[in-house]
C-alpha cells in the first residue's frame, strides 16, 4: 500500500497521512509547488526545501517537447535531469494539449494535436503518455485524460468521461506491464454533473489505481457547484487511497477541500501570483505595486518568518517589483510559497490534534480583516 | 586613515590591504558586485553574503531618480533601504548621465540633462551629487566627474580634466562641511593620454581624497594604453590611499591590474553574462546556449564549489537558459560571481604569500586550455 492514514478529524472528512514513492514520502494534505520545465519559477531547489516543499510537479507535455523524454531518460531520469531528489508528480499532459495546442482531435485511439512550438503534428495514445512518464522517471504517473472546458453540453461531458474511462483502463494494462516502483493515478471527469462524475469514478475504481483525482475543475465552474461534487465524491472514493484535485489553490477552496477529504494539491497561483506583484498574507492580499507601499517600512506580513519578511520592507519590494528586478520574482515567491507551505503545515497539525476546523475558521476569519 | 596595507608583493605593485568604512571593512584586492537599482540582478543579499560579497555598488543616478533620495533617506539610508549591512560604494551617477540620458549639456556649473524616463530637465552641480549620497548614506562617495567617450579630441579630454579638477575641488569642500565618517573619493581622468591622467592625478592628489579612481576607461580603449596609464599612474598615485578601477571586469585586466597597484573592481561583466549565458571557468568561458552541451552531464567547471556547480549539469543549465527559466538566471550567476570573488580571495591569499605573479601565470595558463 502506498497511502498510510495517520489522523482522521471527527467533524469532517479531513485526515493526514502518508504516501510512499520511490523518492520518499509525502506527508498528505500536501501542495505541491509547479515546475512546468523541471524548475519553480523563481526559486532554487535548496530554497524549495528550505521552505518545506515535499514534491514537485512537472508537465510530461513540455518535457516531451524539451528537451524530450529519450534525452531525458540518458540523463538519468527527470530526478537526475533535475537534481531534485523527492518526490516529483508528472502530470499526463491531457491539460496542456488541450490548452495550448491547436487543431486538438481527440480519436478512441488517442489524442492527435499540433505543437504549439513548431505545429508539427504529434499523436499520443494512453499507453504513450504512461511510457513518457514511466521514462521521465516521474514516482506518480497520471493517466492521459479527456479534459472539456466549462461549461460543455452533455453529450460532450459523456463523451469525455467514457474516453478517459477507455484510457483509464488502457493506461493501466500498460503500466501493469511495466516493473516499476511508480504509482499510476487515474483521473476522473464529469465536470459538474454528479451522474457523470459519479460513473467516471466507479469506472476508475473498478480498474484500480493508486490514487484518484478529481479532474476538469478550476476552469470557472461555480465554486458551489465544485464542492459538492467534492462531497458526493468524498463518499464514493475509498478512504485508504489518496485523493488530488488538480490544478486548484485558493486557500479558501483548499480548507474546504481538505474538508472534504481532499489529500494532494498543485496550482501555479502562489508563484505566478508571486511574479505580477500579488503577495497572500494572514490578513489578505496585498498588490504590491501600489503607490500607498512606496515609503511603507513594514514587512509584508509581521507574523511572517520567511526571509521575504524578516529582511525587507514593503517599499523595497515595491521598489524591486517596479524596477523588474530579478530580485523581486524570487523574494515574492519565497514569500508567498512560504504562505502555502506553512498553511498546509498547520492543516497536517491540526488535523492529528483534532482541531481543523477551528484553525479553519482562524485562517478565514484572519483573511477577512481589513487589508493592513 | 581609512586603509592599512597588510601586504606588498615584492616583484609588483601588488598589495592586500583594508578599507574601513562606517559599515565594516573590505579586504583588498576586492570585487564590488553591482547592485544598480539596490539589487544584484539574480541574487538575493544572503547568497551574496554566502558567496563572500565584502561590498556593493549602487548608482545613485538611479536611486536619485526612483525611488528618490528624499525616499531612502526617509526609509533610513541605502542601507536600511536595500537592508544590507555591509559596505556601500555608489557611484557618482556621471557615467549614466553621460551614457544613458539625452540632450547633456556639461558647464562649469554641473551638468544638465533630461531623464531618460520622462525627459525632465535636471541639473546637477558636483555639491548637489555629494549631497544625494551623503543622504543615501553610502560608505564610499564618488565625486563628479566629466566622462568623455574614447576617441575624443585632446581639445575635449583636456577640458574633462580641467572640469573635474575643478568639480572635485568644489566636491571636497562640499564634503568637508558635513559631519560623517563617509568616505570620499576622487575620480581621475585624462583618457589614454598621459600628460592628462598626470595632470588629473595631481590635481587630486593636492585636494587630498580618501582615494583615488582611475576613471574614463573600459570604452573602447585599446589595452595596451591602458596598461600604460596604470603603470604610470602607479607611481604617481601615494600607496597609503585606495586605487579603483571602475567598471573593467576581465580577469585578465584584473590580474594585470592588481599587478599595477589597483585595489578596488566593480563590473556588471559577471553578473550581465550569466544573465546571457555565458559562464566563465578555470578553463575558459563556455556559451551554455551551445547544442553541445544539450546532454552534457558535467557541472559547468568541474573544480568548481559553487552551488550550481555542485548540483546541476550543463545539460539542465542549457535547458534552462532555453526555456528563458528565472532559475537560468540565478545559477548561472551563483557560478560567475563565485568564480569572480574565487579569484579575488586567492589573489589576496597570493599577495600575502608573495605568490602573486606565480597565481597570475597559473590562472592565465588554465583559461588558456582548449574549452572542455
Amino acid at each position: 500500500m502506498s497511502f498510510e492514514i495517520k489522523a482522521s478529524d471527527s467533524n469532517s472528512s479531513a485526515r493526514t497521512g502518508i504516501i510512499s514513492t520511490p523518492h520518499g514520502r509525502i506527508e498528505t494534505p500536501a501542495f505541491g509547488p509547479v515546475a512546468s520545465q523541471g524548475s519553480v519559477k523563481g526559486l532554487l531547489h535548496s530554497q524549495l526545501e528550505n521552505l518545506g516543499t515535499q514534491f514537485l510537479l512537472v508537465n510530461s507535455y513540455h518535457l516531451f517537447l524539451r528537451p524530450g523524454v529519450e534525452v531525458v531518460k540518458k540523463l538519468g531520469g527527470v530526478h537526475s535531469f533535475i537534481s531534485w531528489k523527492k518526490p516529483i508528480l508528472s502530470d499526463s499532459g491531457g491539460f496542456q494539449i488541450y490548452s495550448l495546442s491547436p487543431l486538438v482531435k481527440v480519436k478512441t485511439k488517442g489524442v492527435e494535436f499540433s505543437s504549439h512550438l513548431d505545429g508539427s503534428r504529434i499523436s499520443l495514445s494512453p499507453e504513450d503518455v504512461v511510457d513518457i512518464q514511466i521514462n521521465l522517471g516521474s514516482d506518480i504517473i497520471m493517466a492521459l485524460d479527456y479534459f472539456v472546458p466549462f461549461p460543455s453540453p452533455e453529450e460532450k461531458l459523456k463523451e469525455a468521461v467514457k474516453i478517459t474511462s477507455l484510457w483509464a483502463k488502457r493506461s493501466k494494462t500498460r503500466f501493469a506491464q511495466q516493473s516499476t516502483s511508480q504509482l499510476l493515478w487515474g483521473i476522473t471527469q464529469g465536470g459538474t454533473s454528479w451522474d457523470l462524475r459519479e460513473k467516471s469514478i466507479e469506472d476508475l475504481l473498478e480498474i484500480d489505481f493508486d490514487g484518484y483525482a478529481i479532474g476538469g475543475f478550476g476552469i470557472g465552474e461555480p465554486r458551489s457547484q465544485l464542492m459538492e461534487i467534492l462531497e458526493k465524491s468524498d463518499s464514493l472514493l475509498p478512504q485508504e487511497k489518496p485523493r488530488y484535485l488538480m490544478g486548484m489553490g485558493y486557500v479558501s477552496d483548499i480548507l474546504d477541500s481538505v474538508e472534504k477529504g481532499i489529500d494532494i494539491f498543485d496550482c501555479v497561483l502562489p508563484t505566478r501570483n508571486a511574479r505580477t506583484g500579488t503577495l497572500f498574507t494572514s490578513k489578505g492580499k496585498i498588490s504590491i505595486k501600489n503607490q500607498k507601499y512606496a515609503q511603507d517600512k513594514k514587512p509584508l506580513d509581521e507574523t511572517c518568518t520567511c526571509y521575504t519578511c524578516q529582511n525587507f520592507s514593503r517599499a523595497y519590494l515595491r521598489h524591486l517589483y517596479e524596477r523588474q528586478e530579478i530580485s523581486s520574482a524570487i523574494l515574492n515567491t519565497i514569500h508567498n510559497l512560504h504562505f502555502y507551505l506553512d498553511i498546509f503545515q498547520k492543516i497536517r497539525q491540526a488535523i492529528q490534534s483534532k482541531t481543523f476546523l477551528q484553525l479553519k475558521k482562524n485562517i478565514m476569519n484572519k483573511k477577512e480583516e481589513k487589508e493592513s
